[in-house]
């Protein structure tokens, strides 16, 4: 594992320094241009204060769609529930895309690495992903969530070994977990292998237990962890009927708070450098200086000198999974496993 | 492949009937005991009418929650869906476990191939399965359901592909799949692979399009289609708010039917033998003449002559699939996987 | 897999309703000239109602020899039957040639996508093949049945994988599959893997279990299923001695239904459309929203949501399989699996 | 796994519930039988308040030499250094031996299950482990810490998967992980799939950022999680130059505290059910709900419905590790590892 | 094992010497880019000497940090030893990387075989590493310490038994074990039985029982030992507060010596062929004949004549140890350890 | 591995000292029963100075026959030989038997651990073993050589892996080791997993690097080496013709010294205790601080912290050998081996 970077080399102190922003806002349910409009905006505002990378939450573009549920119960589809389904399937992106590419082109403009939680489109089965862009505009790939939680299955796929990068950039290792995927030891074992630095963490998940998953996950992997959660309000989606909030305890006025945010940043010393952001949508922003993952490996190394791979063995298949392969478009790794 | 049995010898033509009968009946909810006793009220009816095998509805033991969404919605668990599932969690049964020790002495008193659907606990993730019992009381194994329909996923776990058999016994090659599985076109060529003859298909779906998948699979793999649902009025269930039809689109009554039945039996030549019966609680019961398989195969054979496996093949991953194997518990066969 | 089309956005509901017609009615038999002129009355007759995509039956250019034996038994070749099959042949067409030339000239003309069931003569071996035509007169590509169905078997060749096209076009993703093709597990998978939203199914199964199987389908694969049969009577073959029906099981009057149709549009909800019409000649036409998709994949997508490729991952050998292949003429992409 | 217990029958509420109580207190340093006395006035104090299981912190038989480096930097190692450890080693005790016969009497004195953290002689090195007896005095085994941290990798060996263990006992399922092992996601991993329920955790680690790590395990794992450290100051060690806190930053006190406790039990839902204390010695005790698992694991289990066992594998070597086995002491499980 | 060189085939005498330096100096502490033009001065001036083979001391490549002990106690984790870390995390190098290819540059200038001590950075656990080159600037390979001694258990990870080469080159088997992994006996005999004939042991113990252990390898073992180690002075180190020598008994001067080397060259009979060297830095050469190794062999050789293989047998694991395994990365030899 | 003794305990020093003796003298060559008087009175002079244990050199009783090569050359064997090797095979004594008693009755009467160097006669093979006994006059076990040197081979058979006892005694753990046996890396191995402390090394072994390895292996194994040699001039042997010195390199007189002893006491530390005695006859002796093991131990220890079992292991098969084994004889343990 090569280090290309930082905090692995002696010398000037600032080349360790990578400003990161973490953004706090709603989707524009129902809207996918009117949210990539609002994510250029977002994106403007976090260049302005000399943001090098900036995090959105889980499904910024295509929505996170807090109470609903679709109007399932075990053994009961009613047309409602489709329909709804079908609404949120059209909110969705291809990757690649239009939407894609408007992404990358943001990225470049305003120079910074974009992480952005998206619903991915593939064919009619639709997941929850994480889109990375570097600062040049490239697009450089795409985590899909491993496993949705609860409800969630019923909306959204699952994904597969193939996408669960970590990206070697000159600000540091990049790489996404999102939500409660965040409680899989094995899978946070995984990214920690490959030499994530900067752990990005959209959650859909405002409870306050989830700071204390935040700091453990910093400190379990010697890493910086940015949260980045939706802070939204009844009024963000769309009035009932058109979207009914099904789960809500009691009657929600357009000001109601359906998802309280919650975003935050961790070093890898387990200290919260920014946030948590309870208060409404907004950005936060801290300085990371890379050379506290050194320090904090010093202690502890979960896949380096405190392992013990002997007795402890992590397997990961990192090939895509796919129902159905055409033998046209087999690529020679896939080929291997057939 | 051999052939033990049936429809594939000439001569004494009653050698190759099997009566078969289908149960169609309710679960006593989050009684398990109680269960336990009409199920053996119902096998003994079979048995006094001469069944050799009987099959039971989806999750019998156990329960299916119709009408139940466990109180989620995305984003939002209250805490009645998680006493609903703790207590559902506690009516379902271990395999192997006091439960089916009874059930296989069942099998073996009323001399019937028992196949039963059960909610199966493993730790504290549940899967839906069936069980299979001999006529001499041998639990033979099981089937756990691959992928659970909408919001299923949110109570039980996925099944892998060491749970898939077809057992060769004196009256058949047996072997079962469940609900919506039965969509499942890959699925199907695996169990047809097996070479199944008495295609079990315990099921929760009472809509009349389920009869066209019968027909479908009874033709597509030359085989008989025994399907099993529930049928159960509100009143099977405990009344709210112990337990509560948040699906449920109007005011049920205590008579309110919540699952209609439609079992049926179906031959190879895709000739509906008995049902559907959407009327109430019963048996369906059919003689299975096994040489219909060959005469039925001569036309259609979807993993012998009518298949073309230079163009399209499927690979069935049949070994357990575990999220942690310890070595001392390792089987040969398991160890080559790793 | 991109969706340039339907079903994935919202907006204009009328966007996503495409008309489609499905012919039936019988080959001017041993005439393809005649066919090809009755073909265009049928077309004229289809877009006068406005219909966007028209499919026609199994073998329509060609004919389907129905109740033809070729006079062989096994062992048993007489001169008859060779006689037949030369006439056969003759009446077959090449692909490229003028008659398909003329076929899309009429979709050009008509401005409809045209699906069309003929016989393809490549040398001296026929293949039961079905053309693809986009609605400005482009030849857009073939399907060759990959398997025969009993003594079809003794006139048609085998298709391979190089030959299972979906195309994507502004109206949908069209493919095609013939006949007992349809009860192919393994290949209908191909073409949901495809994405296939509007599969035509020309046959020449007019029994009423076809309706199970056109359902099935339907549902299984999140599509609409078109199956377009012909409808014949004695009359509309040749009379004996030179056109026999060796197969007829009672004197046949010339007004003898000798292929009933049961040509039927259903959705990918289940529900049927369209026909199934057993009457006669004939259109059937319905309107396909193609929102509908999204709304049935909601439940059950047998290659997205619903697949384990974990466990069960179909390979499709998509190369063309040819006995003998000339240097030269070879393909970067033939050679690699030389 | 057979759930032998709790959380998984309905029915008697009471039976569900575990008087647990964690001990906060110091070691009498080089001092064993001063130490066990000290344990027995603790335990008589637990069971009077009606503990069942009462669960000791880290090294507390043994003692965990705060602030101590055992003279030693890079290269030299001077006298004293050894004779500390000398005395150290004198301090720890045999498993078996005469001081686990008197932990085993007490458990069966108070009916308690005790849970003891202590420094285990083996030979020349010594491992610091943990003890468990039933409330029947019945020793049941033992772990040992996997990975010491830091500079504890001077003074103790490294433990290997043969001790690992957790116990299936009436009260529920025991198992215990020890201080920053606890921060090894791969070796929770392997406690979650053995089932682990009430998960004790003696530590040594007094920071605030522990309580976040506490919190997480008991979400993660969806367990009880018993946190139970030492409250140590400087005169509960033996005078310098005996004893020397070399690691001081500034001159001690005989009542400066050197480790600040911190025990604390979580539920598995994430609730601090008692503690932290960080005040002095002393008991904390909760009730454990063993019905919280079932309810916690509804929505997370990481060994269960929310693993991805096809993408990420956990292989555990669980013989034991020897670096020399003696043919006539070696067991059938050990022979096949050879 | 194939021979193919010396000591084993009769003829020109000059040909089984081989001219060995072993070099005893101290790195330039904290400055890596200096410590490798140190290097090139001390492999010129052996050059000249006509050696074939030049073998550095231990970490002579990013220090050994004699006297540290970064800051730690048992429990106690101040900052300033983060700190310390996290320099020396700096000063190491990847392998491979730009310093490796300097180094082999340099083998290839001076047509040596260079056998150097470096501390290897993977991640951010270090390793402390012995790297082996060929006189035509080829990389052979490297070992990592199986197992660090006392505090270095701080600062190095473990090695596993993929790294313990022996390098069969045309002036003979070479191979390294460092320091105090020179007194695991069963390290020795694996070594042994790869057929080491220049065994090199960059070490860091000056002390005068470390002659003992010399001359009792090269005889256990029928090979030349060649042992290196650093002459440091308090001044080769920064002064403090950057560097604090905290292990120090006594005020040091900046003459004080810290490191006294010791370097020596044994041969097989067991005779001080050069060294050993207790005054300063400088290089001791020797000529070794290889001949002498069967001439000692003769009368003992613990892997051949003189083992009792049915009564000991060593097991070595040689297979690489990784806590995480990515499929798409594992070798064949890889997968089959799983 | 209990430790009852010694090193471990803290409290009284004296506890942890034992008083050892070392003979050094030479056998009365072909005369047993006067070499028995010699030993009753060397044994009387230790006793006197307070030993505790008692040391004797290999092959004390039946003699070492230096400088004979019984006649043998490659190819040839002269009588002379067989008759050497009769008389000596009479001079060595059976075990159990009639010396044995004798000895054991002197350990009692001077109340010390007696360690004896003998040449053992088991039916008309001889072994080079080590008797042990306790203070009370129990024959406690004996070593036979595993590997016998060079020429040795043809006087001596093979040990095997059954006596390589270490015995756990009141004044710790004693073992015996012979000669160059001590040179074989395993056997040491196995001697330190056994937890030898006091480690008897009856030697010939008169070269002075013999003390390098006296020095190696009390560093390696962490325990007292207690090395016991004879001291032998010509006149000690019978005179010419009776006993030729065939290896003498030049004429011999009676005064010549022909094995020069170099007895020597080492400490766990590397400290030379007592010796190495070249001048004569004598005893040494040296009072062992049992303190010192866990002292050494601290630093290294091979089978405790300083072992890499996942890496390196050993097997030792510690079943007796037998070229002939009778049914009714046979043990269970030998059994199973068979």
């Amino acid at each position: 594992m090569a280090n290309t970077n930082t905090g692995a080399v002696n010398g000037d102190a600032n080349k360790h320094i990578v400003r990161a922003t973490v953004v706090q806002a709603s989707t524009v349910y129902y809207d996918t241009p009117a949210t990539l409009d609002k994510t250029e905006k977002l994106l403007a505002e976090a260049a302005s204060d000399g943001a090098q990378i900036v995090v959105f939450p889980e499904s910024f573009i295509g929505g996170y769609p807090h109470g609903a549920n679709f109007s399932i119960s075990i053994g009961i589809r009613p047309d409602k529930g489709s329909e709804d389904f079908r609404k949120y399937h059209a909110s969705a992106i291809d990757v690649p895309g239009p939407e894609v590419d408007r992404l990358a082109e943001m990225a470049a403009k305003y120079k910074v690495y974009l992480v952005m939680g998206v619903i991915e489109r593939d064919g009619y089965t639709l997941y929850c992903s994480i889109l990375f862009f570097d600062s040049e505009g490239n697009y450089l790939g795409k985590h899909r969530k491993l496993m949705p939680t609860s409800i969630e299955r019923v909306i959204w796929g699952f994904g597969d070994g193939s996408t669960i990068p970590v990206f070697d950039t000159p600000i540091g290792k990049i790489g996404g977990v999102i939500c409660w995927e965040n409680k899989m030891p094995l899978l946070r074992t995984a990214m920690y292998s490959k030499g994530v630095q900067i752990y990005c963490a959209p959650t859909a998940d405002a409870r306050p237990v989830w700071q204390a998953t935040a700091i453990h996950i910093a400190l379990e992997g010697g890493c910086f962890f940015l949260s980045s959660n939706q802070f939204c309000r009844r009024k963000d989606y769309p009035p009932a009927p058109e979207y009914n909030f099904e789960g809500a305890k009691e009657k929600l006025t357009p000001d109601s708070v359906v998802c309280a945010g919650g975003s935050v940043i961790i070093s890898p010393l387990g200290e919260v450098l920014a946030g948590p952001n309870y208060e409404g949508e907004g950005l936060i922003t801290a300085d990371l200086d890379l050379r506290d993952i050194p320090r904090a490996k010093f202690e502890f190394d979960a896949v380096g000198h405190y392992s013990r791979p002997e007795v402890l063995r992590l397997i990961v298949n990192d090939q895509p999974a796919n129902p159905v392969t055409f033998k046209s478009n087999t690529t020679k790794a896939e080929e291997e496993t057939n």
